[in-house]
């Protein structure tokens, strides 16, 4: 009964993976074109693209209805997703109940990269893509962000380049392959199933995309509003923690990147062990009493529509609002949709702190109304900061003036991104990683302290790290290594 | 910004818990008494408990009604749980449509093993409960099994024993702490808190409670009816896979032993990498396309409602029943509530088979309507087999008839264990665990080889392997340690 053995191609491959990463993380002036040459080409993708974003009254949507009785709107195709009501209850939480508005889309879409080796270093073949919510137009996206809707082809539109490639990813199978959540407060149990695929063939390059090594990506990230939020969860799933960091990168001279590197080692030290980790994540998860329920947009207390928009009365939170697109390069399409508008600029933080040499990351274990778990791991500071200017101090959410009080020379990382901006409108948040020295109780029933490998292992499986949470994981793999001069107080203060 | 050192004390036991376990499992003749005394014990305990469960029309429920307009079953409290419809749809599934009763019981309870070292060897406070769906009475059940209702008192009860541990499992945190699902069959969303904690004091061993180790429980395993679901479950929650097995056991005789023990190895070759088969989960997550709706119980389609029963008109599938139960020992408690009663003795198998000399086990990607998240991770085998006894012999379950069929000789495991009862009236399916040689294609969509390894790594998490794997693992796990001489034919024919 004993087969020969039979040693998988891809367990190998697997082992190597992370240094594979780490060796295109390193090659950060480009490896296949220089650095300089994808401004030339991000420029011209700008250039011949364009977006023409106009509000319309909810009732102008074109191809959307108001589906009476419940008042949900809704596309007349009965594809793409519809804006519901929820009721929210949770008997113990700061608000006990309240009702909102959700997006409500069951269907799981793929947002995927495809990488390949030149000269033995991984690219990303990257796409310069419109969404309508972008407040600059173009983003750097990942090769294929499809919804079941378009691979179905409920949209009418053409077939999605690259999309077999993830549709039937080779024996090897897909180095990532891992449905995550997206904003629990927007929308209901959405997921996306976030895959980096490795060609092993010729790809031609179409119109619109780009080879980028991890280290230009990188270098982008730390740009206001380039890399899109869809790129930035693939990339934050890709496994880059690896004992042999230091080995391959060289051994770094700073002691927050030394840090970096030891908590990237998977026999580091941890503050605590995983299993008291995911023992913190269940308590909370049965704690947690929330009960959810999808009720009529219609009759949703506290919330009025007007003909332009669905909003709270206080004014707080966000808004329903209808826009007309016209978007596209050689060829245009035009359609109309929802979308939600978030009040203000957020901030989005991790708070970090070396333990041993080991460089640990605060979590938070967030309640959002719409995950499909309860309880998903976000960053140390997630919030809009306008909507405490008139509260009390003491209502301020924690951590937040570490966030913004800190010393400029312990701020790692800061740029201005942007939320997914096929269903967001101008959302906007800062995302900050920050080295404190701030103190938290070991058993404190919401934080946690955790090395980088640990948050590594769980984005292996789905509902741990939230969206929020796995962007900056994308922004901390930036910092890997050491990057451009710090960028000018000017730039950051037109924020 | 760099703090002293902190060295989580439970860092390193969580490291060694895997051979404690395995020190525990070796004692199979008991450590703190013997395994007669375990017999004589458990003999008194039977003796001085009863049931009398006596079924009682629907209508005739104390505490419980059918709710006007649904004819859902629910209790007047609220609590405890609802018997509500359920309508599914599976496009592209063999039956792509069908409606059930199902149990919404969307509480998380806690099923807790409290275990504590006598003499160095791992012991489990395992309880003697009675169960009104037991066919037996008496069976051996974690410390507590306490639902939510339990602990908020609506069911009126006295506290539940030993529960304070797991409230509070103190600063080393448990030893497991994962919610795991139910039933899909049965239950909607349905997930109980899977934990064992260690005792770090005096522990009172109350009347009706034991000390047993590991070696003794994996005994028990072998005959039917004796070790209830919820204890299996737990059971299996227990990190047990560890590359040191074979120096603290003693190296296996025979083959099958050897290959368990490599397999329990996580530096062991494994078939499949584990990223390659969490993509494939994800793989069958993502094209499973099924959606279940909860309904009214009074208008389920194909299912009618007599006085006595609610059942499909086929006869097929289960009946929902009501009983009235009087219970106990030297007090007694009375209720009345309903039941699942399911048609038929069911299978449930693991076929394994060694390539490497590693032994695997074929999990099956299995669909089943009240899943959390669409599919989990079944045995090879999971059906009853009298559904099919008039089909074609194509219509048959996937390797039913490699299970059937197999030599005696290659049958490692089989006994006959009862589910839930507490929510089943005998429901009881055959346990076994078969060597095989059946070949599988690498790239089967609903099948693969997996190590023991593996399955203890997804163990820590939620929603991968179902309540039957689960029974399974711990039946394999019970296979570390040599077995007494195979069960007689006549005590196995008698199923």
């Amino acid at each position: 009964m004993t087969a020969a053995i039979t040693r998988p191609a891809s367990r190998s491959r697997d082992a190597a993976t992370p240094l594979r990463v780490a060796a295109s993380a390193y090659a950060r002036d480009g490896g296949r074109t220089p650095h300089t040459a994808f401004h030339d080409w991000y420029a011209d993708a700008a250039a011949r693209t364009f977006t023409r974003v106009e509000r319309v009254p909810l009732d102008a949507l074109t191809g959307w209805e108001t589906e009476p009785g419940t008042g949900n709107l809704r596309h007349h195709t009965g594809g793409f997703f519809t804006v519901e009501g929820l009721e929210v209850r949770m008997p113990a939480g700061p608000v006990p109940a309240w009702s909102q508005p959700i997006i409500n889309q069951p269907e799981v879409g793929v947002l995927g990269i495809l990488v390949k080796e030149f000269d033995g270093v991984l690219h990303c073949l990257m796409q310069a893509k419109v969404e309508p919510g972008n407040a600059n137009g173009v983003q750097i996206s990942p090769t294929v962000q499809a919804t079941r809707s378009n691979y179905t082809g409920v949209h009418g539109g053409r077939p999605v380049p690259y999309l077999d490639w993830f549709r039937d990813p080779g024996s090897r199978g897909p180095l990532v392959d891992v449905r995550q959540s997206e904003q629990g407060s927007a929308f209901h149990h959405k997921r996306n199933r976030n895959m980096v695929v490795e060609a092993d063939g010729e790809v031609e390059v179409r119109e619109g995309f780009h080879w980028l090594t991890l280290g230009q990506l990188h270098r982008l990230l730390a740009e206001d509003d380039v890399v899109n939020m869809d790129a930035r969860t693939v990339l934050s799933c890709l496994p880059f923690a690896h004992a042999d960091l230091a080995r391959e990168l060289g051994p770094p001279a700073d002691p927050f990147r030394a840090a970096l590197f030891r908590s990237c080692d998977p026999s580091a030290e941890a503050r605590h062990p995983l299993g008291a980790v995911l023992s913190w994540i269940t308590e909370a998860r049965t704690r947690t009493d929330v009960h959810a329920r999808r009720v009529p947009l219609a009759r949703l207390p506290g919330w009025q529509r007007t003909p332009e928009r669905i909003s709270h009365v206080s004014g707080a939170f966000f808004d329903v609002i209808g826009v007309r697109v016209e978007a596209g390069g050689r060829e245009v399409a035009q359609w109309s949709q929802p979308m939600i508008e978030p009040h203000g600029t957020g901030v989005v933080a991790f708070l970090t702190r070396s333990f041993g040499g080991v460089l640990h990351v605060l979590m938070n274990a967030r309640v959002e109304a719409g995950y499909m778990d309860v309880v998903e791991l976000a960053p140390t500071v997630q919030c809009t900061p306008a909507s405490y200017e008139h509260l009390p101090r003491s209502a301020r959410p924690r951590y937040l003036d570490a966030v913004e009080g800190a010393d400029p020379a312990h701020v790692r990382f800061h740029s201005v991104l942007s939320e997914e901006g096929g269903r967001f409108h101008h959302a906007r948040n800062r995302y900050l990683i920050v080295d404190t020295d701030v103190d938290v109780p070991p058993d404190d029933p919401d934080y946690r302290w955790m090395t980088v490998h640990q948050l590594v292992e769980l984005l292996r499986h789905s509902h741990y790290l939230n969206i929020q949470a796995r962007s900056l994981v994308a922004c901390l793999q930036s910092l890997l290594m050491p990057g451009e001069p710090a960028p000018t107080t000017e730039r950051k203060t037109r924020i």
